[in-house]
């Protein structure tokens, strides 16, 4: 059994990707994190910060996108989204998904909270260094493990669609709108995104915003 | 063969107590980020913003120390520092090594900085969370996974010790004094801190720290 909880147009909308690529069952619980106080303070016992996305999977709870990839990815390895232990090309996919979270995610805000700061100040480093690594990356390599795709790329690729189209905050470069193209293309990416806009289309939130443009 | 790219006391000695854990043979190259441009350009081709820890096995490079543990983990599982695909405690333990990377480590660095903001501001949330969430886990559990030392121990405890006892940052908790004190008695990370310091005793900018006493 597995549960998804999940806010429309939210990080955790990668997670929702991720889910139509594995091609299991699963069960959505929306959680409203766009209220004053955010998510309700009973949502505490499922996420620590009340974020999402966060899973349950048979009543084991994983938080944290890097950490509900890798191990869905592991868990449903039929869906071959994920370089088993062994294969050379582990270490690359572990590598980008840790990365996703931990560099470019928090390099992102701090370019978007105006922070100027040195490599070392923040564990993170540069948002150049960031934006400059992962431009050489992916004009060398069609995917982040090399021909084919994996459940590395559904967390680049959304962040990337999300900082470059939504934020305008990554800067526009051919690499990552070549990337956005062949992953956005698949068909579990086309379904993901629309039932992302279905969900958020019942959100007073998002319902409010429309109403007023 | 394994090559660690280390700088002594620095984010990278977690991944020395991680080789001195797992037991095997490794060689150790020492990188200095402690220039006045951080690391000579030519490491960039190692770790793409010139920084530590990142390894080497047999010519396969892995960047970011929670990709660095599950990987090792995974690749040396006769050390018994990772529970396998499947076992119940996987999901925790990959939960706590990415989040000891995305939001222990970011959380801090905001909190050094002086940055003040709002749980959704940023993708790590804020630090009176974060040190809430530790000190509850760590009131519950003796180790991240429950009864037993993993690899995510490492990481959480190296990332306690030095925020606690070195920075200041991290508030004194009595659940965190205990697991210091429960993770910090084991031989490898007793040999690992002595490695630590006879290295570090040997780069210039310490050794001038230490002269200017």
């Amino acid at each position: 059994m597995l549960t998804f909880h999940h806010a429309p147009w939210s990080r955790s909308s990668s997670i929702l990707w991720l889910l139509e690529e594995l091609g299991v069952d699963y069960r959505i619980e929306i959680v409203d994190v766009r209220g004053e106080d955010g998510a309700p303070e009973s949502y505490r016992a499922i996420h620590p910060h009340k974020k999402v996305p966060a899973i349950d999977h048979d009543n084991t709870i994983v938080t944290e996108r890097a950490a509900i990839s890798i191990y869905l990815g592991d868990v449903f390895a039929e869906a071959g989204l994920a370089p088993a232990i062994g294969d050379p090309r582990r270490a690359t996919y572990l590598k980008w998904l840790v990365y996703a979270d931990s560099v470019f995610d928090p390099a992102v805000a701090a370019r978007v909270h105006g922070l100027v700061y040195g490599s070392n100040d923040y564990s993170f480093g540069t948002f150049d260094d960031m934006v400059n690594h992962v431009d050489r990356h992916l004009s060398q390599n069609d995917y982040v493990c090399g021909d084919d795709f994996t459940a590395a790329d559904i967390q680049l690729g959304a962040a990337i669609g999300y900082t470059m189209d939504m934020m305008k905050v990554l800067p526009e470069r051919p690499a990552f709108r070549a990337y956005l193209a062949r992953t956005g293309a698949r068909p579990a990416a086309k379904a993901a995104a629309a039932k992302d806009q279905e969900m958020a289309m019942r959100i007073p939130f998002f319902q409010k915003q429309f109403a007023e443009r």
